[in-house]
């Protein structure tokens, strides 16, 4: 790893554009950006990381990208990466890190699994501060909007099962049942990783709609009149970070959007500011291809206008076997047939992800129980089934040497062509128009993305879509809240079922963030802590390094 | 004013032990302090900066003691401030900022008034965190601790009234009203600013009490076995903060515990970083000297081993009046005999303050409005009534310029000593010992330094206090909650009140900061937004520049 200005230098990030943050974090001013731009006018290549459908333990895609990008590293290739930030609730709860593993990972992982550069604090501050004001319009009197109108809540970046269901002012005008997301699921957190700029931004905190009256009309937050509050609150936050993994490829690592009530991403100025000093950029996006890649595209690259050069797709051999029928407990024994059954569901997502008109790789994420025929089956299929590239990524156990075969699979799909040349592709086609109605929206993303044979939407969804359609929000992408487990929306179904119907439960706005979610299930915006909490292995130990974060 | 590196050069801060965040503030580590005691061993002279009964505007401490410390530069002295950083919640709703005003302030104003180096956000994560462990063992059944004796709330660096009163876990058996309090109401804040070290900020952690179970015994947070989780997430939020002002004079900002329910001051890290690397150290305590300085002493004090080397109180003309009758509005009016009957105030903390064998100056702040008469009678009463100096500092108009009068009074207490040399004070007396019974060392602390004629404790105080020391807390000092308002517990008594008593309403345990807190009223933890909150002229610039936080 190298020192962070050197890493900059190496970038071409001029040291008035860094701003440390203690020795091994930086924030990258804004005018970086322009700076690269006038440098080296031609964008890096951006190489979308996504999944098939995931064990309960996922298919890797963060370590994937980090040893993909070390890979291309070893290649002698200019590369950056663009994460999120994980959230630093589960952190105590169940999950652990969220920074890769074994010799793949973006370092400091603890500090970036915690305070971070404070990005998620300003989130929570700046959500919380609206929270507040409404609620002092409330008491006051002061607001067109009822008590019960109201739908912002509060966030905290916790794990706290006993704030999911609050009753906030109590013995005041404004009592009501409310309560708290966590900070990943604040709408200030997709509007953050979707602003194209400071003005960008500012212009989606006005819009936010906060609730709605009783007469049905949309209440937006510039009504309370603390924008520009939330802005100076979050003026750092805007800034993408940048760290650097084991290997020293540099990290912009910038924003952690909920991957179902929200797009999955990072932010939009960490991908641009890593595709401007870098020939190869490598992202991801939240859960699985069929709905993490799906919104990257129909909300990511349609809000932005970036476009994915090339798509990898992660698979496990323990996935497959999950998808053809294996029990979970049973995975690290070898099974040919469960796999060749399994298999369906990596023809879904290379399907979808090929129908962008993207070149695709298939990426195994290797396990040491995998064998060699279990590995040659899915080679075989990529080759004659798919007919897409397939490559063993050994990332975890290897670094970035064990990332070299995947990198070359990805290079290779780029044709030999000079990284700076551009390529050909035709115009990124997205899944479905603005301007149809929002239930053909959905019914387009249920057919042609998870095979589905139709949508149903239930009569409370559809009086509140009415509302907002009215509203003049019909023409917002749609952000699908779905289980990440199946392609269906009952997380029971592995594999690829067919004839399955989408049912539709309630939708939500998020009008600063710039699209309509549709609930097909009860999401959990605020997590639980489990009977034993990760946050009991955690300590500091006398040297100031903090121990028992899983995964760092 | 100096690149930071360049201003930790000079004080001897080696370039391992800084720690930068962004251009313009840093930490310092903890290894500063041993590295600097090795190379001098006598720390630097403390000197705190106090105030007789404020206006609502308050006598201008911070202003005070960051001119006065600009005033000792221009006397070619070597030294550093400690002072507490501001409360971000208050900042949106009527305060504005507390970082000093005019030519005297620590800079950069906007950033310490809000996220600065994420110490409250560390302090308000690592209290919700302890928060939802709690209220997960009761959901699970898993703590000895019935609903009710849950005496840990939540917190939020915000003005929320809405959160003052809550029900949380709405539908689970842990169902209760709660509430949040100001972050800077948090055990937590006053522990991190008692702390002595790592390992001491672990112990308090460890023992502070959380609630009591239904036979009265009280339960300590380590029974949630998340002691090294918060010390995690605590690590940096340590480590004192550095800045500087307006003049380049160095300033460890550092904590900042509410002076009503905690003691007040900056952590104890950050006094003793400061006596470490400069010759002269200027503090604060919160509140009037009655309040603010008494708890510097019993609390600060005691706990640390410190001891202040010389007192100033601040006093202006506008509060003398106030104190002598003359109502709110019309202060700016001369009038010698309010001020002559205001005087006796003045008369009641620096009688106060002297009893502690420490020499104390009083410092007039000065204001446009005062008169040359106005000020030759206050310069009159402290040399012939009180035979202490007096000084006039215009610190606010004039930088450290208008400072040099204070500083040259407050050297001269020190009889033309060296800098480096011992003074011999006789040892720092203490109001009361810690083994009389509670209930006498608040009569003390009420006779001696309120000038009260006695103490009524209300039976439900004195109920729990029976429970408090019986638990074995009794030897604890007291960290009293009382209005700054006035010398008694009524905050329409300004002047110098005789034969009052004082009533103790309610106590409060706080076993790991290590007081146990007399409340004489109704003390608020969440302070409110007012009809316009100052957040909606709080706005960002297209040049990145905060706007619109009063007093920066």
């Amino acid at each position: 790893m190298l020192p962070l200005p050197t890493l900059a230098q190496n970038l071409g990030i001029a040291p008035e554009h860094l701003i440390q943050y203690g020795r091994d974090k930086a924030k990258v001013a804004l005018e970086a950006l322009e700076a690269a731009r006038a440098r080296r006018p031609r964008p890096g290549k951006l190489i979308l990381v996504s999944a098939i459908t995931p064990t309960p333990a996922g298919e890797g895609k963060t370590v994937t990208s980090i040893g993909l990008a070390q890979g291309l590293r070893k290649l002698d290739r200019s590369v950056a990466l663009a994460l999120r930030q994980p959230s630093m609730g589960p952190v105590f709860g169940r999950k652990g890190g969220a920074t890769g593993g074994g010799l793949s990972t973006v370092q400091p992982a603890t500090d970036i699994n915690l305070h971070f550069t404070g990005d998620f604090h300003a989130v929570t501050a700046a959500h919380n501060l609206l929270a507040s004001v409404i609620d002092n319009a409330l008491h006051r009197g002061q607001t067109r909007l009822a008590p019960g109108g109201v739908l912002w809540k509060r966030v905290l970046d916790a794990n706290d099962r006993a704030l999911r269901s609050v009753r906030v002012a109590v013995g005041d005008p404004g009592e009501r049942l409310s309560g708290f997301d966590i900070t990943a699921a604040s709408e200030i957190m997709a509007i953050l990783c979707l602003a194209a700029s400071r003005d960008d931004l500012r212009a989606r905190l006005d819009r936010l709609v906060v609730g709605f009256t009783a007469d049905g009309e949309p209440v937006p937050a510039c009504e309370f009149r603390v924008t520009g509050a939330l802005m100076a609150l979050l003026r750092d936050a805007l800034l993408p970070n940048l760290v650097q993994s084991a290997e020293g490829v540099p990290a912009f690592v910038h924003g952690g959007p909920f991957a179902n009530i929200a797009h999955g991403c990072n932010s939009i100025l960490a991908t641009r500011m890593a595709l401007a000093h870098a020939d190869y950029v490598v992202t991801e996006a939240g859960f699985a291809f069929d709905l993490g890649g799906e919104k990257f595209i129909d909300i990511k690259c349609r809000q932005s206008g970036l476009a994915p050069d090339a798509i990898v797709i992660v698979a496990t051999i323990r996935a497959l076997k999950m998808h053809g029928g294996m029990p979970r407990d049973a995975l690290a024994a070898p099974d040919l047939p469960a796999i060749r059954c399994g298999l369906e569901n990596l023809r879904a997502h290379v399907g979808a992800a090929a129908s962008f008109n993207r070149p695709v790789v298939v990426a195994i994420n290797h396990f040491p129980t995998d064998t060699d025929a279990e590995l040659a089956l899915v080679r075989d299929f990529c080759a004659a089934e798919l007919r897409v590239p397939c490559a063993l990524s050994q990332v975890f156990a290897r670094g970035g040497e064990g990332g070299t075969e995947l990198a070359g699979a990805v290079l290779s799909l780029f044709d030999g062509a000079d990284a700076a040349a551009a390529i050909s592709y035709p115009k990124l086609e997205y899944v479905y128009p603005d301007d149809i109605p929002v239930t053909e929206k959905i019914n387009t993303i249920a057919r042609r993305i998870y095979g589905a044979s139709g949508v149903d939407i239930l009569p409370g969804a559809a009086a509140r879509l009415v509302l907002f359609e009215r509203a003049g929000f019909g023409r917002l992408p749609i952000c699908m809240a779905k289980t990440q487990d199946s392609l269906t929306d009952d997380p029971k179904k592995p594999g690829r079922p067919q004839g399955f119907r989408i049912t539709v439960r309630d939708f939500e706005l998020a009008a600063g963030a710039g699209f309509i979610v549709a609930l097909t299930g009860k999401m959990l915006r605020m997590p639980a802590l489990p009977k034993v909490p990760a946050a009991e292995k955690i300590d500091l130990a006398p040297d100031g390094a903090i121990t028992g974060i899983m995964g760092t």
